[in-house]
């Protein structure tokens, strides 16, 4: 267990490369500081969608918002445009064999079971992991939002199409997701208008 | 929701006292990165426990972990050596209202449920708190040994009784969290040695 | 001696919260840069409000303001939310037994000297802790202006009553500190205007 | 030529992730930064080598050494434990895509000239794309040398072989490198030993 | 050679002070990446004047533009304000002054001929000295665009007569500065209007 | 008064060159920040040196520690190898201009009474001036002391001499500073020993 708590140190101190490429100062955001926002938002969103009526497993969610950036140890964080010239493919396969070497030593059990929940946040295969992606561009638009109230420019791209944003759900859990993201698309007009 | 989630935001800046107070520069570890950490490391903990026969709720030791640094978007990150002029029930008192503001609007039911979490974290109540509590401590003797590979000094004191910290905890519980202590300070002697 | 000096050290480092979590950037200023600003401010101040025929002790004037923030290498920087949950009084107090422990060592003469002077400004009792604190709110002001020049937003809160602030202050002193703070109010309304 | 001028500036702030993973603080080094380093170290080294009777283009050295990453303002700056995880044929192949990419609108004979420059950097084909090699880890080492004598400590592993690294290169341009890599492992024995 | 490959580890580090004096963070542009900016301006630049029939020399352009601010790891980054207490020759003589100290132990031929070099750029004596006079101020003003597209503000005198600006240059070399300057005054239009 | 106010924030951002040439991060020490620490220095320092029975006069010396740096602001913080480039009667021309600029539109008065203090400061004419260029290096050595107890290294030239530096001192005045001297340079013996 030790050398994943060590290797996971590594995410403290890694900037999230989309604010550096945009011109925000070093230490902007962090990839473990991000993942602590997913899971938080996972979370709450999680929990808003059980009281809506639909069964959700909250361990599940939780468990996919700390595994879903891990393997960024190793692999760092990559711009979006780089996947372009990998191809979406490969670069799961590369990222999956990375986050197998993370987790090597934990014993081959625990190592099947988080090696599982990779691949399901990979695949989208569960609710639980819609609900993640659903968490990771939340927390991504919350922190687009504070960078812009206290000043940043340049961060349009990110709000394209966001209040349409499709994340492959139904029912109340799609518009739970829909309530939010429609939240931090209206507050934002209020902060940059 | 929108208002926690934005306001989560201020805990991946803001840093953690303790390191600045020593020397380390600006950047070296934020409150939510931290969170991170806690909250990965509490899972991985947890998981051992149960292997080894103790039943836990990871659900719960997640949970706990997410929010149980949260009020410090209002309170700042206090260094240690402040409880001793305020009085630790008092901080806790303080605390907890503070936790209180930041959920109010999440509607009656939720901030109930959340408040009880804290409550409980605070209060060491459940076997689970008492894992997380854990986890913060193995969470901060990783980073300190982290930052002591890349050359720092001065972190001793974080060390001093490591190996023989008492969570309150009992049995294989017990056990897993003297494992894992005990193999932070050996990898330490090695590193500074 | 040499305890408080190596201790103050640590302002040097300590980022002023207020601005962190506004959304600035690590080491936007620190404790010991702002207390230099209030301190030359403070001269400045009290030197005009001198030359308008008021009879102010500089030399108290200058102690005041060098010794205002020490008690932080203790407590840290805390957020102006966080009195709200600790209470005004109970701060005081936490903050005066703080400045205390970094003076101890200097000798009974000299920790007296100084924590009389702790005290002054802390009950705002003479002139000379009056004139301080307007010096505190100046160089604050002239620091979010300095900010909102070079593009940061969010920080109109500061700016709220400033013109019309009251320090206590009667006369000159009064007419010098309003000068001062309008020229700062003026000045922001062409900066962000 | 405004879109590449204002591309580059990414490279300002991108830092070298070796360090970011090893715990330096974020600013350590950017790839700009780096890229300047190597571009004055090929320059020297080229002379030294023309000194030395071989007979080498500066113009195409300096040319090689500007355009070697210029690549990484669109695939960001990947540890070098990634390409592991994609192959090195794969990343060589995605890395031109990029550098194309970034040439874009130069018009049709810049493009060439500056895509047949990257690829015989790539492929080390040229006397020059060896030196500029050569030039990339001297300034490498030179750098980790600067911060081991700053207090910096774990990048051991940099140094591994140095003095017996094999640059394709012969004859006088072999002694040349052979001769500053030595220096720089003798000089870092005196800074740690 | 190691002594200057250590030296020049200082520009990755030193702060460029314009940006540092209008509020920019700490980090925002080290002189290393100025001069790696500048560098590739001129490369692209010189090509491009070549490409109009004009005959220009690229290594020595690309020499000269690497070598420009090298003395800076003796002098620091002096604020171009500085000059007006100094006078111009004066500061002239310091640079020439410490960049020869840079050079020491190169060789008496190698120290002459960079010095030359030096003596050129410094004097604007040659084409190629004018053309990386010319790209120093493209990469200020395409820095400066950067910054203001992230939100930066107060960096309106670096644009002031930017587009008829005389580099004492001449014809189809003139032409092609005044299209680069002209088209980075209509982007930052579009930038900030 | 406003423009003296909002230049000095510069000094809150302009890093102190010689940490930053050595390798030590960006934002280690800001100009302000270290004037603050000279400040309080003098304080305690002058105060002693009182207690001992020499009469000093605290005001001029708070005032001159407040003042001593303030040029810096148009002439940045030039590193100490750059004098020899220009010499020291230059220099000090150069700062004065500087400082008499800052402080125009003060007044007439004003503006003198400050020069007379600048020029005192330079000349070392007064014992005031001579206690707060030893305040000047108590706090250097403190702060390196600081920042080699956290892990730098490679700052070995400041201490040398340290003990048998000369401030042009005499009797308990000299006394004094030599006790503080001799105690920073037993507390580093421990420290890096």
């Amino acid at each position: 267990m030790l050398s994943v708590l060590l290797e996971l140190q590594r995410l403290k101190r890694l900037d999230r490369t989309g604010w550096v490429l945009r011109g925000l100062p070093p230490g902007a955001e962090s990839v473990a500081a991000h993942s602590y926002g997913v899971a938080l938002a996972a979370m709450l969103l999680a929990d808003e969608v059980r009281r809506r009526g639909v069964e959700v497993n909250v361990e599940r969610v939780l468990r996919l918002a700390l595994l879903h950036d891990l393997a960024e140890t190793r692999t760092g964080d990559m711009p979006r445009t780089v996947a372009q010239y990998y191809g979406e493919e490969l670069r799961r396969r590369a990222e999956r064999a990375a986050f197998d070497d993370v987790m090597r030593g934990l014993g081959r059990e625990a190592e099947q079971a988080y090696g599982e929940l990779h691949e399901d946040y990979e695949r989208r295969a569960s609710l639980e992991a819609r609900l993640v992606k659903a968490a990771d561009i939340v927390d991504l638009l919350a922190q687009a939002l504070y960078f812009e109230r206290a000043g940043a420019r340049g961060l349009g791209e990110f709000w394209e199409n966001a209040a349409e944003r499709d994340f492959g759900l139904e029912g109340e859990a799609r518009a739970a997701v829909g309530d939010i993201m429609r939240a931090l698309v209206e507050a934002r007009a209020g902060a940059t208008g």
